[in-house]
């Protein structure tokens, strides 16, 4: 069996196509500046990478281009290999709290809920519409980085804003990254053995949120209305006092669009450290004694470990913490920096353990009241499972 | 040693005159409307109430009239006989780390930072002007909401925003209710004979904020630019995503002043429970079968719970958390479930002591791995403290 995982943008198409019977990629790659003018496109396979310059009108051109490519590649014989086709949804909303196949009603309602997720839901519909027209018999799914999330009671979901905001404007937690920390939980679980694990998962890359996790159902998350809100990223601010954008707006002349602009994008790692919104560069510049870098490394540091602590308290203590995404799976000084934060729960680093760059790997030592992991995500593998099982069971 | 405590607002007048040799209160009253009409005046003294409808033109007017009362009561013989008024500042912004005397230059900076407290900051000045056109040979001192907590470090202080912002315009974390922290932190300090304790300072009433301190300093607080940050309160909403601003002001045509006022005054337990922004009234509607005050209960419980949660791992553990102000003082089933909510940390109520209602008492069990206390604050007194300390050392 064959799937092929999507992500889409406004103007750009990734893949993945998976043979599920050993869940290993057969090929990938990246379509870019679809309807712009200088297309581009690279498929990895074999080993090898295949790129190429060339225009696409629009997702459909771009898919039609995909099929091709992998035919003359002889990458499948036949379209007819597809099984199925599983595309990332940014936002779910309360619509949808788990993966779907899709219909004409399924994409209208990610239509009807794009204010979410203004720059994603519309350009993902898009790409959906595409690959129907093309591929018309092959079964397709919709993933959402929001459904793992819709397990959270109403406690954790609600804003303490009128209880009208929540009513007429759906105004609540919806979280991202769901995708993710459901990938993460089930496979520390799987490799632990258990699924009774309070699990605390940590994935945090240029964006970035915790999870609470327990017996495989979220219970909080940091991100919220939108992915502006929880711990610091690399350019956003997370969770701020609100009362800071009427200030700024009037000392900058800004309106509201724009203050909210910088928060998500001229903030976080690159607002403090005014060098970079990469951790890799702030940890050069800390350990090359830049004092804003690390400023920017110990806040990071910080946020992670405050929603850390929060759900260890939440959860009634925790089993396991989960490291992943492109900061947890390759800063080991990040990871050590929140490890010695959490001291005083019992949490014990070993500093060996903790070299493990991009690979699953235990960094406790045995003696952590907390065992503490690297777990790297696989969003597009969890994308094809709900695939293929939804293509099977359809 | 007589010393005066005054809390003044842009109409309103409130006084507490200590005898500074058993630290007793002799008199204490409120003048209100000052400026408009309607005015009105009562003190209270030797267990006796006195009230005036008044008209007071300006503070000054009302300084008179107060001084005035206190003779003709004859509460004192003399003006001379108080010896230093201390006044109530919000907003000391980075000017002042300590308290200070009033000299015109403090009036001026005073005035300077009004931005971080509009309300308040010029209605204060004037009211120390006041005072010190009625009584110019008394001295004089300020004490500032915030400046216990300008210890916190950098780390704790800045925003993940533009380091512009901070450099330019001074954003950052200025806490607040810094006075009632020091008082509590001070008060449990002494009884507990100990000056070197991690302490947890929950306060928490109609506005609320959580303390870290160590070594009777402050380490964080969750009040932040302003008093909308931090925990939920009674009318407002603690940080939040500040996504949801251009959202709700789009959805409601609002402009972000208005959207602002809507997080400050209408939100918190009010917004959320749809009925009361008092916590006995969400209690007696929780215990009644109210799910909206079951919620507001369960979330503003929560989030006083994630404050606890984050200093205590900051602090490397705590060794005491007091409880203070309205709910703190006075609220058993609030402070019941935040110790619940933290048992994983070995937290332990005694349900019994924890029936204490306004008054100091130890409400955990003598097994709790953290001391649990009810402290009553008594900002007035602080200040009459700190106003003697400076007067006796002019």
């Amino acid at each position: 069996m064959k799937i092929m995982s999507i992500n889409a943008g406004s103007s750009s198409l990734k893949f993945s196509l998976f043979n599920m019977d050993n869940e290993e990629v057969i090929a990938s790659g990246l379509f870019e500046r679809i309807g712009i003018d200088n297309g581009h496109c690279e498929i990895k396979y074999n080993g090898e990478k295949i790129e190429q310059d060339i225009d696409m009108e629009n997702h459909e051109e771009a898919v039609k281009l995909l099929m091709d490519k992998l035919i003359t590649l002889n990458i499948i014989k036949s379209l007819d290999e597809i099984d199925g086709i599983g595309h990332r949804v940014t936002a779910g909303g309360e619509l949808f709290d788990k993966s779907v196949l899709v219909d004409d009603k399924v994409i209208e309602d990610i239509i009807s809920i794009r204010d979410f997720a203004p720059l994603h839901n519309f350009a993902q519909a898009t790409a959906v519409k595409a690959f129907r027209s093309v591929l018309p018999n092959t079964p397709m799914a919709c993933v959402f980085d929001t459904t793992f999330h819709q397990t959270m009671e109403k406690e954790q979901f609600i804003y303490p804003t009128p209880m009208r905001w929540y009513r007429d404007y759906k105004v609540r937690k919806y979280g991202a990254h769901g995708t993710s920390h459901r990938y993460v939980s089930e496979e520390i679980s799987r490799v632990l053995g258990r699924d009774d694990l309070r699990i605390i998962v940590c994935h945090i890359g240029s964006g970035g949120s915790v999870s609470a996790i327990k017996d495989g159902k979220c219970v909080d998350t940091s991100m919220g209305f939108t992915p502006l809100a929880g711990i610091i990223m690399g350019t956003r601010t997370g969770d701020i006092d609100p009362s800071i954008l009427p200030y700024v707006m009037e000392k900058d002349g800004l309106n509201i669009g724009e203050a909210i602009d910088v928060l998500n994008k001229q903030s976080g790692l690159l607002g403090m450290s005014e060098k970079s919104s990469d951790m890799r560069d702030i940890v050069d510049g800390m350990n090359n004694g830049d004092e804003q870098c690390l400023l920017a490394f110990n806040k990071y540091c910080r946020a992670v470990t405050n929603y850390i602590a929060q759900y260890y308290v939440l959860l009634g203590g925790a089993d396991v913490i989960c490291f992943t995404a492109g900061i947890g799976e390759k800063s080991a000084p990040t990871r050590r920096k929140i490890c010695e934060n959490l001291a005083c729960l019992g949490v014990k680093i070993d500093l060996d353990a903790n070299k493990a760059f991009g690979e699953f790997a235990k960094i406790s030592t045995d003696d952590s009241s907390i065992g503490v992991y690297v777990v790297p995500t696989n969003e597009e593998l969890m994308i094809a499972r709900d695939t293929l099982f939804l293509a099977k069971n359809s």
